[in-house]
């Protein structure tokens, strides 16, 4: 930790601060220059609060030096993660980019429900993904089936020996999603619901969990830190758009360079959502390759049998031969570039 | 409900809209343009969801003409909300601005929480605030002393006569938390943890609601609905600064205009948290008296007994003497121009 | 200079940072850490580029103690500038918050922009503002009257005695503009036009520097900085808006907490412009208050004799009555509030 | 335009809209709802400030329907425009993607920059890069050799055959730069100084615009409009990061979206500045490639003989070595994937 002391700093002011880091075991380096002084503290920052030594009369600013995640930090894991999702499936680097497709949210319509699945299942992809639990902005929109809802998703399951995520949205019903789901998904807007947070770090499933709209990276990483200190380590990271000051064109900005900043900051693996992040279907295929070539585990693409009927989301989701045309180019990229290049 | 054709959207594209709309019940209007051809829709729109209209072939944009909030808005309601927090104490359009002032984070040292709390009550505030279940970016920071922290909350009503609001993190925990608390509090990371504004909107304690660091003003009324449409109306909503891309010398943008912007698109009141918004203590009475110039209902400010010692944002906490003077400030503005300039 | 090398950085890496610092006159602290060495290096950061050392091999970061900029700081000058406006009008702390307003561009109509100088004239208001060249999002939008716009300028201070502030596009016309002017406004646009900043450095006239829409509070003194080095000192600041996620209900985020921010870390004035901040009529009042009340040294507001057919900006600009009203409740707020409490 | 009135507009109101927009040559399409009565009007936008009609009393809000550029709209022209760069060298769809390379600045050591370019040469690129005027952000930084560093680049091109492109910053260069330049870049600060568009709209050579760090695509695009409008078809765009809320890991956000959306509503090449948007050596290659993925047509990337001791951007610019490992892997992707799956 640096201690940037004020100008005017007095050497009472300065002797207060450098009492309370030692009372914290600290060892101190000062650096008296003609403006400032300023002190380097080393030891073990998770201690002592930064924000409480900011707070003393004198002190100008405290600077970090360590990142406050250590679980998720590539200091703590020199080697990526490389998560086994259950029927020889597994997510990391080395392992081919997995891809997670499906409708938004889970719909009354079992028929067509299981139709998308089929097509997934045909197109290459891995997981099948749906919404029993729905999180919406306004009140009179869909809400979701519910447990009905992880039933069907338990059945195309069955019927097709994909894999299942779904999005898991108070901490009162982890246990009963963590029992259907093979992967169990953390959205956006919940990011930082600490509590959930928790609960699922005390499953034995992996956790799929989306970037805050508006969360840093560091904040991104801290979340996941959150997830396993709970215990749970197989958290995968999935960037999904963030906040900008242009939505006209695009509902958020894909962050594409998170991926590669977040590969050299930590060791979990991390995918790209295109279909949330720019809610267009035109821009779902190049954003999905962009991901791909910039570094990502995977994938998370909306279809559905019907989007013009589709009860959520349905402007982003692809028809089953959009979506057959998308996988197409997208198993071309891996095949022919991502695994060979990667070798 | 607008929607704006492609210019070169077929007649086929065309009737294939009109067909859904008028099926949901929506009358027609057709503006065919030299470019392109535009329907104006008109019916209940929460019959509908925009964005499934968007995902039609030939579709360019839906624009909607009436806000998606009801219940929050001011076209629902004229009248401005005035909310009866207890004790005769009550907020909104005609009442005195209602500060809330307390520490952070309700801590072990009894002595110090109430040596505050006297403090709160001799400034002329009428709510202690402090969090019993704080959210942490970091799972190695304090996370509240949790119900011990509402009783020392409780003791602290009992002595002094203030109100008491302070945070509920989890659905699980709103009945013991509106047990114990006047005004139940969503923190801003919990804007849109659906289920936990639905537990809240079950209970008959005024709600406090947040907004999130990201949130755009349509969200943030958006999140109120939802408490609303599950049965509570006594909601009272609280900007506390938005994230920008400036966090060198204020941790946020407090977003001052959504005062008066909320004001005149809904009916509920509406406080500012200075203290939050900037993490600076030297910030927090210019904000403090900018928002109440701007029209906010009410304030709410950090104070602690000794805020180099405190467990959470000490950094933005005023010590007892500067919240002093910073209430007196308060205080003069209120009395001497916003009272008078109200009549 | 702080300069925090890799934990894995090599004794060699370490060493080549510490020949380039010395080389440069700078005299280096080593605090040898066990997870990484961190070097303080004290001396004049000017005399090299931090970047350059970012790039070294083996370094994580390299943070700034000091603020870049120099002669618009806080520390190089103590005591707040006072800027002597001409005709007897100051702006600065001390002096009484000074008025600028006026229509957004100066239009053929010359006997309503004179209708509107005399307004302003009997508001109290100092200052007369209008745009003859004006920088426009669309080559189809009205571009200004030029020199034309800035002889009818001259002939209303001439009738009423205000003084003149008008924008300046581009280095070849500061000369020009600066002969009619006696404030010469750089728009927020041009903030980092830096000839143009070298342009007016050199002009014997105020400069009025417009902030940024997505400039930092340190870009924004940086930019003064430019001004300042190029031999005009009398630069006053204008915090007009930032960009942010939300553009609904207003065009930009009127950054109140910069007004505080910059009285401490600089000397020189600062005001607000409501107008082009929010970009509606309503919000003007409101904001234009708490911009005062949270320290600003001025304001400038849109005035327009019909602004239904004003040829820019019509719907942020009052009409005549409109801006009497709020002129009424600003004087109030200056009389009775602050200068009573700034005493 | 659609004119959305409010709830309680007044007939009178009303009518007097609808005549102004009569006036002005719209036919219009009233629609009385329940709730609000919509007009949409029919006609040339151009003819008429929406923000003007947005201003009358009774007036909620005014949407366009018509995309405000149009010489830079695809609706203008649908081909693709292919940009003849001289010497063979071709910009634009179904042309292979076209690499700009070299140091941020031209700097005194012309030897070292002459290295620079023969490796860009060797490389495969086409188009050497270096800045003779810079802009910096503070006035103690290198401001560039000026026509000295003009005349550097012209010979390094007579030496390697490559073309150039050069910034210029002001109108008054802009004749200077022409002569020496066979492309003028317009940098992200200046892209709405719209004195320079108009210059650089006069000339016959190609101009490189960049976006501006918190421009949305519309407003980059109309800034392309002011070039063409001026005279000059040939533009090239040039996405290089927005700001965003997160500077901690990446100087901007790389908007890699952009690139497939001005596709879809311009015809004009778009190219991506991995460098500049990112600040990070390590993250130039993941995010060149997923530029090139998403659609672009070409690069921008930094190199320096010796960035360490670089005068601007030491931290971003690739050494020589560095840069030729990046551009192996550029081409490998060019060559075995995006030219066969152009076809």
């Amino acid at each position: 930790m640096i201690i940037i002391m004020e100008p005017d700093a007095t050497e009472e002011q300065i002797q207060r601060v450098a009492d309370k880091m030692e009372n914290h075991g600290f060892r101190l380096v000062f650096n008296r220059g003609d403006v400032m002084t300023v002190i380097a503290a080393i030891g073990d920052k998770r201690l002592i609060e930064p924000q409480s030594i900011a707070s003393y009369e004198g002190v100008r600013e405290v600077k970090l030096i360590q990142e406050p995640f250590k679980l998720a930090s590539r200091e703590s894991q020199k080697t990526d993660s490389v998560i086994d999702l259950g029927r020889g499936v597994k997510i990391g680097n080395g392992e081919r980019p997995v891809v997670m497709a499906g409708p938004c949210s889970v719909e009354d319509n079992q028929e067509g429900f299981l139709r998308v699945a089929h097509a997934v299942k045909e197109s290459g992809a891995e997981i099948l993904r749906g919404g029993a639990f729905k999180p919406r902005t306004s009140p009179y929109e869909f809400q979701g089936l519910e447990e009905e809802g992880l039933k069907y998703l338990a059945q195309a399951r069955e019927e097709t020996g994909l894999l299942i995520v779904t999005e898991v949205m108070d901490s009162v019903d982890v246990e009963m999603v963590a029992d259907y789901a093979d992967i169990v998904q953390i959205g956006a807007r919940n990011m930082q619901n600490f509590k959930l947070l928790k609960a699922v770090g005390k499953i034995d499933k992996p956790v799929l969990l989306k970037r805050g709209p508006s969360a840093t990276i560091r904040e991104f990483l801290l979340a996941a830190e959150h997830i396993m200190y709970a215990g749970n380590r197989n958290v995968i990271l999935c960037e999904r758009g963030i906040k900008g000051f242009d939505s006209t064109y695009a509902r958020n900005t894909l962050d594409i360079a998170a991926v590669p900043i977040i590969r050299k900051y930590s060791h979990l693996p991390v995918i790209i959502d295109p279909s949330h992040a720019t809610g267009r279907r035109y821009l779902v295929a190049p954003m999905a390759k962009a991901g791909l070539i910039a570094g990502a585990h995977g994938l998370m693409i909306e279809v559905h049998h019907d989007p013009d009927k589709a009860y959520s989301d349905g402007a982003q989701s692809l028809t089953i031969e959009q979506y057959q045309k998308v996988m197409k180019e997208i198993n071309e990229l891996i095949d022919k570039f991502i695994i060979p290049t990667s070798k």
